[in-house]
């Protein structure tokens, strides 16, 4: 039988996502499920279809002072760190593309989440080649070799190529997550995106 | 000892209002939270704070495909009703006037849901006397006098200052919870809200 796979799509400067990320590999093993990381850029998405060039919650305020709150109280909930970071939303360019870098290796989910940690737990620029390279070395890779790699001409076509894809999927926001056909947007429907991988619908 | 309340603050031309206004009730007795109805209108909220005079839903139409297989996914989950109602979204003017005429009285919950299927389920006119009056005959009530009631100044007046509290309140969209002092967003947030109404947190 094949194993039943979901595609979590993510953008390492958004908030929702971080909560994914942090608990994505648990709940997805513990449903026998099979994780794709799927990095890409929110930002090119906000532009074509809202015609903004920031985050929708700097541009709706309102919503922006809600969400800080609720994140807080998402992270006391589910037990995770939390640091509301001093800019946001932080470029997560040089992130995804390390990411695309790598590809499948076994080493990318724990080096995503280190980047989620750093950004939201930690308050850090998960911009800087300094930082980057920091996670990857706890990772056990070669930095200056992964860093260098990120910034060749194929590896910002498939970042690219990834992003126009989540645009002709349909995906608005982030995390947002794939299986079988269906997408499923948001933290909040991480268990029920789980629940049709697994055929419980 | 004081029982626990929960704020529910919704529209009924907002579709996932639809989702938290049948399954409310019976989430909060189990909570044994005290659930407390308050209907308001969206539409001035939207326009203040987006600049729009339609659903958001509406005027981003990737994000609407989503939230219409989102809906329909949901109400199989849970059990409900669904037909997709051919005019969205809906006037719920009346409705909600009729609501504020009523204030707290103990056929409220079930004319409220009521009127959530009617325009959810059924695919009717939930701002027309005809069908509002239908309804409210249903829960025993005069609709004669309780929609003539909703046409006077004072009831007016009343749903204007909901929407303006709303407003003040840091209310975005709908469904919307209160309770000692939090404020939580959403259908997917009435677990937590009740949770955090009995002291879960």
């Amino acid at each position: 039988m094949k194993t039943a796979a979901l595609e979590f799509w993510f953008d390492f400067a958004s908030t929702y996502s971080y909560l994914a990320a942090m608990r994505a590999e648990e709940l997805a093993a513990r449903s026998g499920v099979e994780l794709l990381w799927r990095p890409f850029l929110l930002g090119p998405l906000f532009t074509a279809q809202l015609g903004i060039k920031d985050s929708p919650f700097n541009v709706q305020p309102v919503r922006g002072r809600y969400m800080w709150r609720d994140l807080e109280r998402l992270c006391a909930r589910y037990g995770l760190g939390w640091k509301k970071p001093t800019t946001f939303p932080r470029n997560s360019l040089l992130a995804a593309r390390i990411c695309c870098a790598a590809g499948d290796a076994p080493f990318v989910p724990a080096f995503c989440r280190a980047v989620f940690a750093a950004n939201f737990a930690a308050d850090r620029d998960i911009n800087s080649p300094d930082v980057l390279g920091e996670l990857l070395a706890a990772q056990g890779r070669d930095p200056i070799a992964l860093i260098a790699r990120a910034a060749t001409p194929d590896v910002k076509a498939a970042l690219k190529e990834r992003t126009d894809e989540a645009a002709r999927r349909g995906v608005f926001g982030a995390p947002t997550f794939f299986t079988d056909g269906e997408m499923f947007f948001g933290h909040d429907r991480m268990d029920h995106a789980l629940d049709w991988a697994r055929g419980k619908r």
